[in-house]
């Protein structure tokens, strides 16, 4: 069964992911060869800097020229960990057009372009896999992709983005502010020295766009995805969480609609309830729940960072595509057949919770229920609180869509007695 | 892009699954076809009882005559889910000599005759699929066999006997004892009349079985599985396990020794902290947790059971192996190259918690603790209670051999000083 040429493999990038691609296709060099039914080799390492040791890689193997590496004409499988939007995107297409297949972790590339890089993998009738794009080592694409392929699915709701959990379950079990458990996390690794990508969004919304992609088999840019990052989620908002049983994540949440025929994609922090399975998830562990007609709820948990559980999900990436290219076969290319509407964030239906301080006399609340009648937002629960002369008014609101709810707010705004808008939180995972 | 002849399915066995699968290949066609490559079509259905109505199913389609069926050439993909062994094992090898490949939930059969199954469909270059053999609509056999494919599994930790579940989560909230939990659980149909299967754990170990194979790359029969059901577990230790933090559980654990040359596969009632994730899995549900050595801890979520469950994981199946026909590949079959030492209970790793009722005299507590030391089994805590005149003595031991522990129950059940041993159960999930 063994045949004995091995199947050669360049590495585009030796960081935190790629030095541990290379150590495991090392030590477990046997293992993936018996898995694979041939041996691989590692090729080629191309890096920024030549001169940084690396461990267990010899140094022949070593080059900056990552073009000249692709262009080879006889790797099998390019792995490219290298991250970002170029030169990843031209080295990923150079080596289609040379004839190898690509494995990536890269999900801004996929998210931005990846209807491209799909279509250009097609042409030349290679792969491009990418499970270590969405949430590290949890196995999410293959069983989106072919697991739940003769399902219908209606909804993924996760955590895909470990640092930004990390800072919420921190201000949640400690009572801290955004910024002094941004501090921690720092400290501790799990965020790094410029977090923009991580608080803002931007890291769970390209996942996104890449899950929304293949659970609806529809094209979603990371255009279509709305956006708001954390950083204004205050000790106060976990305060209210807690009083409505609730705590508060950032989720990433890719929704048919009720008819079938559109699909929304959003990142933003929300309430959930803390009986809701992914409100028990800790730390920098990411969990993401598929509903779907037939299979139901699943859930599937795991680290969603960090070099040796990306470079797992890069690992089962390579023996897929070795295996297909010993057959001769290329496993299932980008699915965008159904091609259904991407809504805009004001079509999605949603709940809100808002916090407002208002003046403290009579009539009020009776304003503040007139303006959400008039956007037509039904009222779920009102609490009043005084305090030193001034009051505030938690209101949650029934589903109504998001576009009613931001008129809502803008109304609430203009009102007199409304001296401000604390807060406002949507209310997710019934 | 799309061919037009269609893949033919002959469906055998028309019950709660089989009925699901018609269903949602009629109702999802155009889905399939278009995730597939090429239109499905359902050429004919094997059932017991003719005369019985069914929705949806052409009366043509329908014949007792499943051998014919599976003999008639033209079939691509027969779907086995009739379960037990006979006649599915000569249903499938029959399919595979006429050229079909095969997609099944048989589980009793996979874990019995899994390694010939295997060997008759790579004989006839054949697919054999079987998600819906484990855990229902969970993806698991794909992810460890695919996802991880690059990674080394350490351990398969899991509930994936729903019935048992629901008995057991009932027993812990309601301090039920088991009988009263069965009598429910059937009421409500998550109970078979005879529950032997679920309760006395057989379920469980055909599952296990199939996990730790395909985790370890080694053949692990029925046999190799030690098995204890669950019906002994009593309202009393409940109330030990909730006095340690703990629940308790009926686990499929399948695990690598540590200097990684055997491996085990067991299922049994076990006591694990109710801050392990599986603690809080309610009802009928499954989850399966894996321990690899780069991807860390991975856990998979999801409805266990049912007929549109275990339909969607069929399905996936289906797609998949429509795919590889389509390409003229086949999927990864058997991977038993590892062939690891499959070892007995004895050699297990585990903790046990012990009730003992002992008279109610000084000395005791010192002879009983010589029988564990002279085992070499270390005690990790004891606590005394008195109750009328009788005393009883509660010992959680540290890890030790499971032939040490054995050993250490049988010396104590000698001791004059020991009036019984009122109950044992192992601790896991540390």
């Amino acid at each position: 069964m063994m045949r004995t040429r091995p199947l050669k493999v360049a590495l585009l990038g030796c960081g935190v992911v790629g030095s541990e691609v290379a150590r495991i296709m090392t030590t477990h060099a046997d293992d993936l060869a018996a898995r694979i039914g041939a041996p691989v080799e590692l090729a080629g390492v191309a890096v920024r800097r030549p001169s940084k040791v690396r461990e267990g890689i010899p140094a022949e193997l070593v080059t900056t020229d990552a073009t000249a590496l692709v262009k080879r004409g006889d790797i099998d499988v390019v792995v490219e960990v290298i991250g970002g939007i170029e030169p990843a995107r031209t080295l990923i297409t150079t080596a289609f057009e040379h004839g190898a297949s690509v494995v990536s972790a890269n999900k801004a590339l996929l998210a931005q372009d990846g209807a491209a890089l799909h279509a250009a993998a097609e042409e030349h009738g290679k792969d491009l896999y990418y499970e270590a794009a969405v949430a590290g080592a949890i196995p999410l694409i293959r069983p989106l992709r072919e697991s739940l392929a003769g399902d219908k699915v209606n909804r993924v709701l996760g955590i895909v983005n470990g640092t930004t959990n990390f800072i919420l379950d921190k201000m949640d079990s400690t009572g801290a502010g955004y910024q002094e458990a941004l501090d921690e996390a720092t400290a501790l690794g799990y965020a790094e020295a410029d977090p923009t990508a991580d608080v803002e969004g931007f890291d769970a919304a390209a996942k996104a766009a890449i899950l929304a992609g293949i659970a609806f088999h529809t094209r979603v840019r990371l255009d279509d995805v709305y956006r708001e990052g954390m950083t204004e989620v205050t000790a106060a908002d976990f305060r209210s969480a807690k009083e409505m049983g609730c705590t508060i994540k950032l989720l990433a949440i890719c929704e048919r609609s009720k008819d079938g025929a559109s699909v929304t994609a959003r990142v933003h922090p929300a309430m959930i309830p803390l009986t809701h399975p992914l409100a028990s998830v800790r730390g920098a562990y990411n969990a993401v729940f598929v509903e779907s007609d037939a299979a139901g709820q699943l859930m599937f948990y795991g680290p969603g960072a960090g070099g040796a559980p990306t470079a797992s999900a890069v690992l089962g990436d390579l023996v897929a595509v070795c295996r297909n290219r010993l057959n001769g076969a290329t496993g299932p290319g980008e699915s965008a057949y159904a091609a259904l509407t991407v809504s805009p964030m004001g079509d999605v239906i949603t709940r809100y919770h808002i916090s407002l301080d208002v003046a403290d006399k009579p009539g009020v609340l009776a304003q503040v229920a007139t303006v959400f009648a008039e956007h037509g937002v039904s009222i779920d629960t009102v609490r009043q609180q005084g305090k030193d002369g001034e009051a505030s008014l938690v209101v949650v609101t029934h589903r109504a869509s998001d576009a009613s709810l931001t008129g809502t707010v803008e109304a609430l705004r203009k009102l007199d007695t409304v001296r401000g808008v604390a807060s406002i939180m949507r209310v997710e995972g019934e």
